[in-house]
């Protein structure tokens, strides 16, 4: 038994290195990160970390710190599912959603890492072990860029190894997006993985009318046309837009998932495994995602991320989209030729600088 | 404009004179209260609360003091609708649930009071004014009583001017509950009106077989027999189990009980205006219910959902359910012959008492 001794929680505010700004969330100036560092009594460690767009972490680490840490003191660490179960119950009426499941994902990230480490495996090994070499895509947060300042960063992102492209629409006029996407095209040609991603910028009816505008353009995906909470909207988008439907990063739970996969309003579902709950429910809704026949793609947290997909038979795409955190981490994700490669370090390989992030405290 | 000048966030610990256990929360100690306070530029105030079981109140006063206080600085407290969509969407992806929520319910009843205490008019009339006389019922916590202990309860219920009972189920076999629910019926009679409450207890198929063996005793309602994530499941219940679905108080927006209520799956909606984001959303859940031909019910904070429910043509009974708190609001709720009235004081009229609060830090 890998008994838990202590789990210390850290909250950092990240300063984005210009100000980012999509269509729902408006503008970023940074974001928070909250990690989770859980230790046995051997004194092996494993980390875990999630993430916000600037609101909340206080919250989070408070939950993580104040609430989470002596629930779980005194309790074997290999029992993952066991203390996933036990939290959810006993934060469910304040949680459920929100930091209560951020804490959890950061939780439940640390206790995959310590129990991959313990055992000298690399993540994507141990959760069942598929191919290390996965395919990413550039995520822009681009929304208010040109045509001509997206085709130069969409070169910028090509010379960095990418060849999947994902690009912001939801502006206030349909032609201004159609007209970008165009230019995408023009410029790129016709084979170049193309996605769109709208932040919930849409109605069910305005999202069918820009996916029929999109059609044309043969995208890999329309992500978020519509806020998270209409599962049934998003089976109109789908089957009456006429193109493949990206959605997840907003869902918190394998239940929320499943409502939206059973009403038939997802081609790719796309959990985040810094706020859906962690590994546990990341690799579960990988796998509904595969007994639906669906690819599985990401959001967020590339580091982590391409452990979890190495190890899906499904796995589309991964979401590279790295915030800037990349700088506080010894040894970051590189992309090849449109792919990125799980390390086979023990654990998830994510090691933190953590003397610089110290320089970032709230 | 009534500027918002200060919003003070604060939290207690609140003992209850002894630990309860549910189904599913497990044991409860005390619970946790987080107030609002937001004072507007000519000195007026209003005052909101939420509550936990005894978990993520810390979270919920963290989001409310350092995260919700400043954003609403400055704007003018009676743009309720303006405020609440802002904040929606400023928190939702560390929202849309969790102590979020719960923070955001607070300070919206805050906003509700304030301007209902500025027009001079009881909130009930502002709201729109049905009926000042609702229904009430004793939500008993009691799933570990006895058949006689429940029937003595019972008797001290009645004797507090109740009229309608609810009573846990939920035990580990079936026909436990069953012969408390014919205790209750022996004694009382079969005009008693008499709700169920399992707490998510059961699978969709366990629901389906207890509701078929409560069907005799003719209930008013069986109240969360599953998760609240599964609306299909909840449609399941209710039309195979055969009696009326009650649900909502772990659903956390209009939009989550949108998909129940479309599934078909509750016969009764039971928001908690602490819990669901406030007064907007709990009265919009009424309409919602209205027009869905669907009567509505309440759970938990009685003292200010009196007030709400006079505001509904479709108001069904309300849970009257202290928690011990009405020993610190000046004048708590009356129960005279199974019916609570809404108090004419402008406001919600809830008044606490500070100085004794004060002495229930956490």
């Amino acid at each position: 038994m890998a008994e838990i001794r202590e789990t210390r929680a850290d909250h950092y505010l990240i300063p984005l290195p210009r100000a980012l700004e999509d269509s729902m969330h408006g503008r970023m100036a940074g974001f928070e990160v909250v990690t989770a560092r859980v230790r046995d009594a051997d004194g092996a460690e494993g980390v875990g970390y999630t993430f916000t767009c600037g609101v909340n972490g206080g919250a989070a680490a408070d939950i993580l710190g104040r609430e989470m840490a002596p629930r779980v003191a005194g309790r074997d660490a290999d029992l993952i599912e066991a203390i996933w179960k036990d939290l959810w119950w006993a934060f469910h009426y304040g949680g459920r959603g929100g930091p209560t499941v951020l804490a959890l994902s950061a939780l439940d990230m640390a206790l995959w890492d310590l129990k991959a480490r313990r055992a000298g495996l690399a993540l994507w090994r141990l959760l069942g072990g598929y191919d290390p070499k996965v395919p990413a895509y550039a995520g822009g947060i681009d929304i208010d860029l040109t045509p001509d300042e997206l085709v130069a960063q969409t070169y910028e992102n090509r010379a960095a190894g990418h060849r999947a492209i994902k690009m912001k629409v939801g502006r206030p006029l349909l032609r201004e997006d159609v007209a970008k996407i165009a230019a995408m095209r023009a410029e790129f040609g016709p084979d170049m993985p193309l996605m769109v991603d709208a932040n919930m910028a849409y109605t069910v009816d305005g999202a069918i009318r820009a996916a029929r505008a999109f059609r044309e353009f043969d995208l890999v995906w329309f992500e978020e046309p519509i806020p998270p909470d209409d599962p049934a909207g998003h089976a109109r988008v789908l089957a009456e837009g006429g193109i493949p439907v990206a959605t997840g990063e907003n869902l918190r739970s394998l239940w929320d998932f499943r409502t939206v996969i059973a009403s038939g309003g997802v081609s790719f579902p796309e959990p985040d495994v810094t706020n859906c709950g962690g590994v546990t429910p990341f690799m579960k809704i990988a796998r509904l995602a595969e007994a639906h026949h669906l690819p599985v793609t990401s959001h967020g947290a590339h580091d982590i991320t391409v452990q979890l997909l190495a190890a899906c038979p499904n796995r589309s795409y991964l979401e590279a989209h790295g915030f800037g955190l990349e700088q506080y981490i010894e040894a970051p994700l590189v992309i090849e030729e449109g792919h990125a490669l799980a390390p086979d370090r023990p654990g998830h390989g994510v090691v933190f600088d953590w003397e610089r992030l110290e320089r970032l405290r709230p």
